[in-house]
């Protein structure tokens, strides 16, 4: 299957000459969505995973589902504030601006090994600020799983060396 | 199995006097996370459904994997602003707060048979503002389904009349 046919850009989404890679139109299609989920369940399975960490709000979309077809846990990473229990939180820039990442602090085990979900690899620091935060909490990052890599943004080379990246499709 | 063993109860939060339940204690917890989901998908399995819709985030949470295990699209319904292509809003109220929702004009085509999916019922408000953005589209929406339901709030008595509603646990 060729799921970028199924993804849609939209033009200076958020910003002016952003090229925006909007998976609704692929999540909106049953088949297409869990053919998605299973492709990277398939490309990770062998990696003993005990959790599965994304971000809010579109890594819960790819996160949730994973978790669920691994049988594992879901661990969601969110904005400052939305979480009612006691977090540890970091900062992080995006593509475009700049938040606070938060996590429970008793969400991870020391020595739980960690895969973290999100549509998009951008410019990887989203990704760079949940591993931050999961190796805080003594958790163990084991790589990192997106819908979509945007390859000319570098993202992959901010993420930890010696850490797996897996990627659906590739801009 | 007892799914409010899993469930942690956060003291004002987010605001003085409010119980918030913590459905991530839940979540985190692989075996009880694809059961909570499984028991959902039980549920409604008989209803013909094509899409689940699910109010950002923790309505990702559940109406993402529910969708996956049903085979069936997901539509996220985020707040205004957050989805890049052409949308449609509605004004809601919260248990705490006020704010808008928005879906992508083109999500749901006439006549779709859509399931509600969110975390938990508690006003009603959110759910009544996805039914209307649903039915704005032409879609039939055949009922919503929630992890928790806080019965006191009589959020039910919102929704209308003839929908069903399916609930995990109740408190």
């Amino acid at each position: 299957m060729n799921f970028k046919d199924y993804i849609r850009v939209i033009e200076d989404f958020p910003q002016p000459g952003i090229r925006f890679k909007d998976i609704t139109t692929l999540l909106q299609n049953g088949p297409v969505y869990k053919e998605a989920i299973n492709y990277l369940a398939e490309l990770v399975k062998d990696q003993q995973i005990d959790l599965i960490a994304g971000p809010e709000a579109r890594g819960f979309v790819v996160g949730a589902p994973l978790a669920y077809a691994l049988g594992v846990g879901f661990v969601p990473i969110r904005k400052s504030g939305k979480l009612p229990g006691k977090t540890i939180e970091a900062d992080y820039s995006l593509e475009y601006g700049k938040d606070k990442l938060a996590v429970h602090d008793d969400a991870i085990k020391p020595g739980q090994r960690v895969l973290i979900a999100d549509d998009l690899l951008a410019t990887g620091g989203t990704i760079q600020t949940c591993v931050s935060l999961i190796e805080q909490l003594g958790g163990e990052v084991i790589g990192s799983a997106f819908m979509i890599e945007l390859t000319y943004l570098n993202g992959r080379e901010k993420l930890p060396a010696g850490k797996n990246i897996y990627t659906m499709i590739q801009y």
